[in-house]
């Protein structure tokens, strides 16, 4: 990497809304929507509920002159409905499917048949690995009596971790997590918790991501416990919030009132509209990243035409530069800088354990309502052997095998929903554990029975 | 990390065969099992079959001064059966748990209600990263007629391409493929393939792992299909053929007709028995890792009482040393370094592709079932309204309202699974592409349309 470059990295992202004979005018919409990816040639262009894969393929064609590298990432039954399409060669691609994307009996909802998932694309640019990942949660269908909270706080964990996990790697044992300075790769000796006790790694080892870029439907406005617990957890910076120039709805809104595909039902209890799309960003500590311009379309396409979808397109301008460590601001340095974290760390493990009781309340009536149609089915059986009941007895035959083989599967489902619930909330645990641990004194730290790594009778130093 | 030390690890791992109520004297097992793992002290205790969860909390108990970190890890609908002890602190946790696994409707094979998965904790040990995962693949019920060996392929595609993204990192364009040469992250410019045309990265960027080792049941014999696309994309060492030191097993068998639980019938085309259970590993340029001693079990358990499980243990003592990049033997770095993957790779891409013809034929056969059967259900109706027929209809009502919904379920399943099949596959054809791309003359790659990233309109270095 040169001392002195820049790279200025052009994004865009719509929530398309493609269903097949659901969504209106979507024929029209495909079109004008590859015209204008077409004309305004972006680095990246990220798209969700691109159910019909017809459609992908339509937009890769067209797009193909301006955007040589694409991909449809698929999942589930119906798809995930994320794609991309990308001006530079696409280096890598995977893709992590959710544990927990609502309950397949729910047909009318339908996002359990789709298989949401986060689908990852790395880019080689200028010397800089470029994480570029696009994702669509769960939607809120009530926000008064949400059934599917502890689902989208599961998947905002699955997501953070995801990208932990891939592109920002350790931060050392706990120095108020891997979101607690916007800068990933701090050297681990400068961290504030943990001071010391990690000698920093070699410089050969195989690097994480430089650039983290996150687009996608959320579906969870600014504030919302899932959207807190992303950002506070990879420390992404919300590109609406950090623009220098923004151009676009009142309050940066994504499902705006002034749109014709937008059902006002859905913005009932906020008519001015609500922001659940984002892209969000991060670069490693050495690298300066920021927000140029932020535009949203406001409720018709760029050109002053219909628009393009229900929700507003997002078009970003970020621009990556040199910046040497220790000219870093440390804005969220102080001692105080973990209590975000932990606190809705704390607020995510109770949503999760309230969603797990929720689905073992399930389980539970699941087999009782198994106990139940099987007590009827023998009944039923002693009745079609008596002259007078037979038929009566036949003809309730069917409904009660399908109530017992339905709850059945409403059984196994809520089982699976639990142990779902279960590991997001112990892997939410193991966190707070490390915290905790890391904020007693060190003196009673050197007493803890899990400390004496160094010691281990396994561990030898010459 | 100092320039002259070494890091000793003790490793254990065991399909320890735990189904409640089928598997034979589990308890006792278990009991010994656990004397043995306390008594051995080993750094890492790997277990998969752990089907009870009870099972797991008595283990973590009775471990918990040796073994003072452990996590199960669950998923699907039993969970994965997968666990860890450590007797040192784990950093980090996370799972992957694997898209294809059998099928629902064979429940005497049960694979499908597990959630098979692979499970990475982090540890930190003496400044390095350790990542280790722990698996167990989909079993292999027939050898003649192995109806899931798409899925295992599938799934060894995922577990390679899980630990590359997580622990191995970028190698540039394409280097040959991740396991091309046997250290990670050496430094691009010394990629024979793409040489010189990515910079080396920030050496203050995230790092991946040091170290990274995988155990666990891949129900696969070293040659299979499965086995060498995980061996070559990840470029692990098998600890069993690179051991200084081995005792056990003829040829490292980890299912041995010597062992009273084996069943016969599993053995009957290899009689001597056959190795499935693996300890893999790989460290960082920079560093080299060396498998000391490797033991298996052989029929009973290590204290000469009956078997701990119808698997045999895994017992390996790795050592990590430092050694200079430049001194790195270099055994794959010829030209031809890139066949065997390739090869593999496409291997795996022509198997995916039969599995996706298998599951688009059964999802066919499904709907055409479902239209049978709702003419039947017509025919039904009509029967039903004739009074000599009444009876009969009635009854059969009940079996046809079954097969439409099963076929139901048997078409959406198929449908998931040849997505599941055919992602994977444009993941290999994607890896393809480059590595066809990478052999391609340097003049041709000049004038090829996807280049010219570095003058792309996006981007500009001042």
């Amino acid at each position: 990497m040169k001392p002195n470059f820049s790279l200025r990295l052009r994004v865009f992202n719509l929530n398309y809304w493609g269903i097949p004979y659901l969504s209106k005018h979507r024929a029209e919409r495909l079109t004008r929507l590859g015209d204008f990816l077409n004309m305004e040639s972006f680095d990246l262009a990220l798209l969700q509920e691109v159910w019909s894969e017809y459609d992908f393929q339509y937009l890769k064609q067209k797009l193909s002159p301006t955007y040589p590298a694409a991909h449809y990432f698929r999942s589930g039954i119906i798809g995930s409905g994320l794609c991309v399409f990308s001006k530079h060669p696409i280096q890598e691609l995977t893709q992590h499917v959710y544990t927990l994307n609502g309950y397949p009996y729910m047909i009318h909802h339908g996002d359990w048949f789709c298989g949401k998932a986060v689908g990852l694309l790395v880019l080689h640019l200028n010397g800089l690995v470029v994480n570029a990942y696009v994702t669509h949660l769960h939607a809120e269908y009530s926000r008064q009596r949400d059934i599917y909270l502890a689902h989208r706080v599961a998947q905002a964990w699955e997501l953070a971790h995801f990208i932990q996990c891939v592109s920002l790697g350790l931060q050392g044992k706990w120095d108020g997590g891997p979101g607690a300075t916007r800068n990933v790769g701090t050297p681990l000796k400068q961290g504030k918790n943990g001071e010391g006790r990690m000698p920093s790694s070699p410089s050969h080892t195989s690097k994480k991501a430089d650039v983290v870029l996150l687009c996608g439907d959320l579906n969870m406005h600014p504030k919302d416990l899932g959207c807190r617990l992303l950002k506070e957890w990879t420390g992404l910076c919300d590109a609406y919030l950090e623009a220098q120039d923004f151009q676009g709805a009142e309050d940066g809104c994504t499902m705006v009132p002034g749109n014709c595909y937008v059902s006002q039902q859905d913005l009932e209890l906020f008519p001015c509209g609500i922001r659940i799309d984002y892209v969000l960003y991060k670069a490693v500590s050495g690298l300066c990243i920021s927000c140029k311009t932020f535009k949203t379309t406001t409720g018709h396409d760029p050109n002053h035409g219909g628009p393009l979808s229900d929700h507003e397109a997002l078009m970003a301008t970020l621009c990556v530069r040199h910046s040497p460590p220790q000219q870093d601001p440390s804005p969220t340095s102080g001692p105080g800088e973990k209590s975000p974290l932990t606190g809705v760390l704390r607020e995510a493990w109770s949503e999760l354990g309230q969603g797990m009781a929720q689905a073992r309340w399930w389980a539970t009536f699941a087999s009782y309502v198994i106990g139940l149609g099987l007590l009827l089915l023998a009944l039923l059986c002693a009745l079609a052997a008596r002259e007078g009941a037979k038929e009566v007895a036949i003809l309730l035959w069917t409904p009660n095998v399908g109530l017992v083989l339905g709850a059945g599967v409403v059984y196994l489902f809520h089982i699976q929903e639990a142990k779902g619930l279960c590991r997001a909330q112990a892997e939410l645990q193991h966190v707070l554990g490390q915290a905790k641990e890391a904020q007693e004194p060190d003196q009673e730290r050197e007493a803890a029975p899990l400390q004496g790594l160094r010691e281990g009778e396994g561990l030898k130093e010459q």
